[in-house]
């Protein structure tokens, strides 16, 4: 099987997870990956020591792991793949094993970062959304999703969020092949990525 | 016939007229139309007052007349539409006839600034290129196709190409659907155009 991998980024709250999820909704051949299950076990952090681990560093993935189950994936191989506990800030029990696809999306903060991930891609993304729409639906996901305070989420913001997006994900953009402005709610847009899709998946039934 | 418009934008010597022009290779289904063809005639510019008129500001073109030639090419009507003599600097007297095609790919320095002709587009893409590539790029193309010295070039550039693209051409990047790094050359982006548009044909053909 050809498997071609996609990859999707874009600062904390761009939509890029709106998107990833529109194209992998578009067909069982799509297999979405998503960065943070690679999160390095960090069990010392509660959400009053938020702050303490540093999620917004290339460091705070396992991007080794990562690397190799692509490149199993990529020749064809299942793999196991780890899951991350946003509550306990650590690496779950269990693992989840993943078949090739013909479409492998990986979407993240920082899967354009390394070099060799970068390599693999045959599609990069950069989601691109103003900062302040962005830390507005961080706010809502976190105290939603992840049980946080308002004043917690802004620490966590205005000390490693924003510095990370401008250290380490924003300098990323120059390597994308498309940036798409405003994620998953950019129609025209996701039109565009959708004929990309089909037409990989049409290429490959032939 | 439903006619599509896709309006590629993005600063002089970005490379969008590369997308174009390998877009419209596509098929024969695809026309493609320069905004520069809708320039006023200004009969007084010679090459030693190259600067007496701002062709980088909006009213440099004749968007009236664009617009009317696009919105009867959308309602399946044949135009006449200009053309420009870049070394006389005014309208020529013969008009080319621009028969509707399915897909027409409108090309120029701000197809994205007037609100009419952008609410005519089905799909907006800004090709953004580094200041400083594009500026060479203008350089050699305005020595050699155009006849300018080097001087020239850069009086041009630094005293209305460079306030305008900042004034007039930038600011459309906010409209853009999608955001093409490098233009032309960049054949992850170009494979991804290549089959919106592939999608497009079709989609009609049924």
């Amino acid at each position: 099987m050809n498997v071609k991998l996609i990859g999707i980024t874009g600062g904390s709250g761009s939509g890029k997870s709106t998107v990833v999820k529109r194209i992998e909704a578009l067909s069982s051949e799509c297999l979405l990956i998503e960065q943070d299950n690679y999160y390095k076990s960090a069990p010392q952090v509660s959400n009053e020591n938020i702050t303490a681990v540093n999620f917004d560093h290339p460091d705070a993935f396992d991007m080794d792991l990562m690397l190799d189950n692509l490149l199993d994936l990529k020749k064809g191989k299942s793999v196991m793949m780890p899951q991350y506990d946003f509550v306990t800030h650590s690496r779950k029990n269990e693992m989840v094993r993943l078949d090739p696809k013909k479409i492998i999306i990986l979407d993240g903060l920082m899967v354009l970062y390394d070099e060799r991930i970068r390599n693999l891609l045959d599609l990069k993304i950069y989601v691109d959304t103003p900062a302040d729409i962005r830390f507005i639906r961080r706010l809502k996901r976190d105290i939603t999703e992840r049980g946080r305070t308002m004043e917690s989420v802004i620490k966590q913001y205005t000390e490693v969020v924003r510095p990370g997006h401008y250290n380490f994900i924003e300098p990323t953009k120059e390597y994308a092949d498309i940036i798409i402005p405003e994620g998953g709610y950019n129609e025209n847009a996701m039109r565009v990525l959708f004929s990309f899709v089909s037409s990989i998946l049409h290429e490959e039934d032939q």
